[in-house]
């Protein structure tokens, strides 16, 4: 299989849930030392990723969490974020600078703040009351995740948080490496039919809709420089639907949490109204060990991650084009 | 000009203002009787006047006022919103059946529902429980922004209010009707360049971020069936630039709030990376009679819709395609 480590994606994924004491005993600290919000902190990728950790505790919490956008903060500000506040931050490099000013800020302000920073002494790393260093690729969601896991454990709102993550640290990196093996010929397909796409649409509600927001943005647009487009499924029905026609390329990706209704109901249009249209839905990756009650909170965006692995490596070696290379991204200053 | 009546622009524009005492009336009761969170819901074109409104408030205001997705609602849910919230809506026909879905269950829940309903005797009106009826095109974010501005006297936070008003009153509606008659011959030069494209980009960031959103959605896809993407101007420099070349149509709107100098940006870096982009600037277009203080606040998005439907009125010409047209959206079951 191309670009694939086995032994490195399971090292990588058991790593980072083996930071979980690390993560309770901060988790607990701040908790036990009450707060007034909880803010995911985030720009591009990272505000992604945020969207869908907020989204996960909402239907589950009654915990105050939201989702601060960076650059949003250090112009408009946000006077709901206080001394009170914790804040949750991921950077791979520490010096994202949007991040860097607002957290800056936040720092005056007095709030508290937890960085999952890859990069240690990074001015994001020095702006961070409790850094965790754990530079593995594909685990931002995990670590954000374990915060939201623990903090409705404490908050009396995730009973069987230890049995469910007893199965994740049985079942879950080796389950994902047979996800990425069933979706292999999926993914050299869809890179060989679609790599050279004028625009390609992709939907997603719920988790994935950070998924396909930051499929489109970081992967499609960023890595592969392919354009594209995500749409939530919920809006793709007020507007964006009158644009498609036999040939428009446009991807669904299906998960399992609350709102996959909302994506069903684009998928149940889409036959009628387009020729080139491919649904991904995480339900066709079984996980074993994994109870089923369990794969909304976590399975669908990761299996997902594991599924668009497969397309993008395809896409870099047909396209010949290295993900890693940018045209403008920190190439020179704006 | 084309598709341009200047009575009833004016007039509709001077009746939403007229509706202020019955929305202070509203608005103090509301607010007398206590309150926990203040949602603006929506979807679609009111999902992003909601997001205005919102940033309008978040750097003004200490008040706990968040946008809620009617169709996340009705899925993913928000335990955060409960009998003690208010709840603001907008809607034209009264029967958008995500909202309905959704405020039926905020009901149940027992918020406080405030509707500008334009069709009286539907869904939506009845289960608002104070229901404002005006019919009046392009006076939604007026409406939103009325909710907002009393709320924010209510809570000392507004103090020239009254000031703000008469200005609105006395100069707002012939005001925004020299800005179309400005931007007459640039729509029309950005209509006849544009019309053909196969994608275009549409960049802002504060009260312009809803309105690419809108723009792109409502306006380019849902009513002239042209491909188009909004991003906002922070997220723009994380991913979406690595695909923009000489040939690529992209504009930014800028703004004249907070988050202005984040369209600055794009639009700095934009001429070193590409040669078909235009900038939209709100501050080319003068308002006689408002003070400059308070043209961030209510004037750089309405200014910003005149300039575009100056384009959509040569679009829907040239492009013999009229606006009220769909090929999807209430034309079948779905």
């Amino acid at each position: 299989m191309l670009k694939f480590d086995e032994q490195t994606q399971i090292a990588n994924i058991q790593g980072a849930l083996a930071l979980r004491s690390e993560v309770e005993a901060i988790v607990d600290k701040v908790y036990a030392q009450g707060f007034d919000n909880i803010y995911y902190l985030g720009i591009g990728g990272t505000y992604a990723s945020s969207m869908q950790a907020v989204t996960y505790m909402n239907g589950k919490s009654d915990l105050p969490v939201y989702v601060q956008h960076a650059a949003e903060y250090y112009t408009t500000g946000n006077r709901r974020l206080t001394k009170n506040s914790i804040v949750i931050v991921s950077s791979v490099t520490g010096t994202t600078q949007e991040v860097v000013k607002a957290l800056e800020e936040m720092k005056e302000v007095g709030a508290t703040v937890i960085g999952f920073i890859d990069t240690p002494d990074t001015a994001l790393a020095n702006l961070s009351d409790y850094v965790i260093t754990y530079p593995a690729p594909g685990t931002e969601q995990l670590k954000f995740f374990m915060v939201a896991d623990r903090l409705m454990k404490l908050n009396g709102e995730f009973e069987d948080y230890d049995v469910y993550y007893q199965e994740l640290e049985q079942h879950l990196a080796t389950g994902l490496i047979e996800v990425e093996k069933k979706a292999e010929a999926f993914g050299k397909e869809f890179a060989e039919k679609h790599r050279h796409d004028a625009m390609h649409y992709f939907i997603g509600a719920g988790n994935q809709w950070g998924a396909v927001y930051s499929y489109a943005m970081c992967y499609w647009e960023e890595q592969s420089w392919l354009r594209s487009k995500s749409i939530h499924a919920a809006e793709f029905l007020h507007g964006t639907l009158e644009i498609v026609d036999e040939t428009t390329p446009v991807t669904v990706f299906l998960g399992e949490d609350e709102q996959r209704p909302l994506s069903e109901r684009v998928a149940a249009l889409l036959p009628r109204i387009c020729a080139n249209y491919t649904f991904i839905d995480t339900k066709d990756y079984p996980v074993k060990g994994i109870s089923e009650k369990y794969r909304g909170r976590i399975l669908s965006h990761l299996i997902m991650h594991c599924v668009t692995q497969r397309i993008d490596a395809y896409v870099e070696k047909l396209n010949c084009h290295p993900l890693d290379i940018r045209r403008y991204y920190r190439q020179f200053e704006y």
